[in-house]
């Protein structure tokens, strides 16, 4: 069993944004030289997520907004989380997200359907974060 | 190491349902030769869902209506995303619901409490649409 | 390949609560002599769940006042899954919650960021339920 590891790190300049890292994740795939096994990818913090869903703008709007209404983020008062901080809702909102995703890997590259896109998900910004993959396969 | 491949094809003819899928997974399994591992069940589209839940249609219905209170199918015109489609709802259904399952292989079987099934759960239907099956072990 | 697993058993003594299962994990961790791979933990019930957030109570507290928002549990007749049963809010929370962690196992150790650790939500308690722990590696 061949196994591999990576951190990925981001620094979102929003409190909140939605990117696309695919691309990142193509990579590790190949520098693992892992062909057929299972990619785990998840949010090394409790206030992001990683998840699948389309690379398309305007849903990316209705998500914010969506999250928005079912786990405001102000008043920051109302949630008893935010004596000494203020991101209760970012937890909130990355429960709904989730935090991980699992992808096959089938003949060297991520198997996907056809519109499916892994996305970082930032609930907390401003600071560098930091998104795990590890591969286990042969 | 062993591992195992499999799209399984549904065509819903409403645009959301349930169905129990577990019969189908099963036969996965059996196919597979793999008795010790991890097996991935994974909604390839991504207006569509796998999840864990009782196979009981109070619940199916309430589920139904939760979701439709959560993130509600009309006016379609509620959501950035329905400039040409009319499927926002469907993303943000299968948010709540999940994209995919892990679930334990031992002594050759799926590793389930009591009433743990697998469902397909469909958000915009009408058409053919698939499930991926991945297994890997020994 | 290795594989290892395990059933550890809670009983809350209420409806609802949090209990942070990291340190049993470790122990299922150490016992499977697995240093690199993937951890599998999930609620073997379909009205609990496993999960991974901050060990702060004040969050617990949101996190239950939130839940209660979104699928409130009274009055039971609200659902049509309690006509026998009165606890189809339990499911649905564990919809939002989610049934499963994934875990990467590198060098021995559960492979976290500063603050992941892992709960068992409980959302029908009052009696003896599982959760099961699956590791494969090596």
């Amino acid at each position: 069993m061949k196994h591999y590891r990576k951190e990925l790190w981001f620094e979102i300049n929003n409190r909140r944004d939605f990117i696309n890292i695919t691309p990142e994740i193509d990579l590790c795939l190949s520098e693992s030289g892992i062909s057929e096994g299972l990619l785990l990818c998840n949010a090394m913090h409790i206030t992001s997520s990683v998840f699948i869903n389309d690379d398309e703008s305007g849903l990316h709007q209705d998500l914010e907004t969506w999250l928005e209404g079912l786990a405001p983020e102000k008043p920051h008062s109302r949630y008893k989380h935010n004596s000494f901080e203020d991101n209760a809702d970012a937890h909130l909102k990355r429960t709904i997200m989730g935090r991980e995703v699992v992808v096959a890997i089938s003949k060297g590259k991520l198997d996907f359907g056809p519109w499916e896109q892994i996305f970082y998900g930032e609930f907390d910004g401003k600071r560098k974060k930091r998104v795990l993959v590890k591969i286990i396969g042969e």
